[in-house]
């Protein structure tokens, strides 16, 4: 793999402009029915014509086998190794609701769950509570004293927020209360490592003082708690790559995540033409576009086969007005697969498309992930995408002479 | 990547013979007319009846986005990790004509140039002079003198030459005077690093006296100067792979990197029928061959799409003439891409075809970038050649019991 230090030698600065179109959990798998992925499913002529004149291949986000969560996934396809640089969904999360974590800092993903009378979890996402009531909750778990450490409790969106612990030396090495499945019994808060007893023993008397005071708040009367993570420390795109780069993400942990690469963040509307809106008003400032959108994630997560082929089908429709802005290098890809009838993120291997002028005519007319399989850029890490997209924009210069 | 200690501890000695059949930046980009690439355009029967016969697939030579110099290309097809081993181009011409290096000497790479009045250069190549006329303007050269430092000036090809200097305390840290396009005034040559301030002194030095010495010579009115190297220290061939290998190369530089890796380096015509005669007569004496073809890149370099599908057919021509000695493996590849549409080197995966008893039996009928992208070698990086060709020649144990 190409490391940072090569890059960094052999990146230049440009005009040319590069699109990373990111359709989170992307990849899929074929509808027991039909035989046919969300993808191969979808009415997709704008992808079929940008596979047609561009490559096609499949992306390893983190290795074969190996099913990414979001950080390391969006690590990888930004080309940063994701076993090098791993980011605690906690300060993920924190980051993308802009909360500032310092040196101090343990930042916890949380999520507002039901248990039923015998404590067992019977909805981990507490029916998706909306927004407002996840705030008002969050409030209500701020009162919430430990002795020595300082409390945030930060709602996040839907049934999402974040608890931060301030206070000095407190450790990463916590293990969760999810039990990942329904119904089940709620697992027990324990440290992974001796030094983390301490930081521990505050996480669960957060967790029962929690459960008391969310007792007549069902269905959100129980948090699940997962992620302990301080912030890391990444090098930023613009010192690696020699870009200028900006993020067009709805969803907070993206924000966060692009924060944390050193982008800018773009102020922007929940919907993907809102996403575009941005993208074309912004165009002349920026070099490189992050354009992320989360909901053919969110219906492959709820298991919706037809809602990820309609969310693919909405991100089709808007590609002649990025290609309308004449992008150098085109990317259309996703993090990783989240395959609706898994209803979770998936190992499996990731579409990827790059368009660009300097492409190889080959065969491919259509963009899925047979086709894919076919490509001419066959099977690549995800971290190559970087390397890639840069390359086929002008941006790396020659290696060795 | 399967490092050096691993198949150092797998080789073994077995009589049979491995050929690598090199055409120097043989991948290419499709015509913009015909969409066909140089390898496809060309009639190229006994090619594709090995690519029908054996197996394909495509090659990173050093990572995929990453365009590599021809030195870290060779390096990486033969099994030499390319970003542990780099060697400088200075180094490499020099070895390439036979000078031998010595511990005190910095190797330079030059070109002799043309620059107008105002002392931009209009051509980087001084109009490809001849050989001969380059040999004269390295005698006058010569006469240059700096105070504590043995000067070497060697003719190499074309407008080729290599300068040696030779004193205690050299550094390689010394920016080119090369602008890289046309035409464009001379780059400052100075220091990369603190350390370099005395050496980068001299260079300028050496390149003022030559432009006072050269200011009657148009085309060849000035010179220009990269690839400040030291001698690089390689493991044999015969060390790693237990092999006894030779080069046919008719470019000093490939005959220099042939020579740096402990290959024996046999006097050959200019032709590739010469190269295949010079095989056919050393066939006994030893058991791997790297046959080098530069015709294609300069072809690629010169942007002369015709002109390499020409090269590529003269090279089909002569693999019947290699098949009748028999090679145990035969490999068709090239170092990288040199598409004629880019006139450069580029990052594009090459073309790859291992022919041995021991493939697997596919659908592949022709020899080309599009054939190679659905071979069934898949994407492999480049480093992977050389142990691919030593297993299907019987030459590399078992890992492990």
């Amino acid at each position: 793999m190409v490391g940072f230090e090569t890059v960094r030698d052999l990146a230049v600065q440009t005009p040319s402009k590069i699109v990373f179109l990111v359709m989170d959990g992307l990849g899929g798998l074929s509808h027991p029915r039909t035989r046919r992925t969300e993808l191969e499913s979808a009415n997709v002529p704008n992808f079929d014509r940008l596979a047609t004149e561009g490559n096609l291949g499949l992306t390893d986000p983190v290795a074969p086998g190996v099913t990414p969560g979001s950080g390391p996934s969006h690590l990888a396809l930004f080309g940063y190794d994701p076993f090098r640089h791993l980011i605690g969904r906690g300060a993920l999360e924190a980051t993308g609701i802009e909360f500032e974590l310092g040196p101090d800092d343990l930042a916890i993903r949380g999520n507002f769950c039901t248990i039923d009378a015998e404590g067992r979890v019977t909805d981990r996402r507490a029916g998706r509570i909306d927004t407002d009531r996840c705030a008002a909750l969050c409030r209500l778990l701020e009162q919430i004293e430990l002795d020595g450490v300082r409390t945030f409790v930060e709602p996040v969106r839907d049934h999402r927020f974040v608890l931060v612990l301030r206070a000095p030396g407190l450790e990463e090495a916590v293990s969760t209360n999810d039990p990942e499945r329904e119904p089940a019994p709620l697992l027990p808060l324990q440290a992974l490592a001796p030094q983390a007893e301490a930081t521990a023993t505050l996480v669960r008397r957060w967790a029962e003082a929690a459960r008391d005071l969310l007792v007549e708040q069902s269905p959100a009367n129980m948090v699940l708690l997962r992620g302990y993570s301080h912030r890391p420390t990444l090098p930023p795109m613009s010192e690696l790559y020699r870009l200028t780069p900006a993020a067009i993400a709805v969803y907070p942990m993206y924000r966060g995540l692009a924060r944390l690469l050193g982008m800018t963040v773009l102020a922007t509307g929940t919907t993907v033409a809102d996403q575009v809106a941005t993208l074309r008003e912004n165009w002349e400032a920026f070099d490189f576009f992050f354009v992320h959108v989360k909901a053919t994630d969110t219906a492959g997560e709820d298991g919706n086969f037809d809602a990820k082929v309609a969310a693919i089908e909405a991100v089709d429709e808007v590609v002649p007005e990025i290609r309308a802005l004449h992008p150098d290098v085109l990317v259309v890809t996703g993090d990783h697969s989240t395959p609706a009838t898994m209803a979770a993120h998936s190992w499996h291997p990731v579409p990827f498309l790059l368009y660009s002028r300097w492409g190889r005519a080959d065969e491919s007319t259509a963009f899925h992930e047979n086709a894919c399989a076919q490509g001419a850029l066959g099977r690549i890490p995800a971290t190559a995408a970087m390397p890639l997209a840069l390359a086929h924009a002008g941006k790396l210069a020659k290696y060795g002479a």
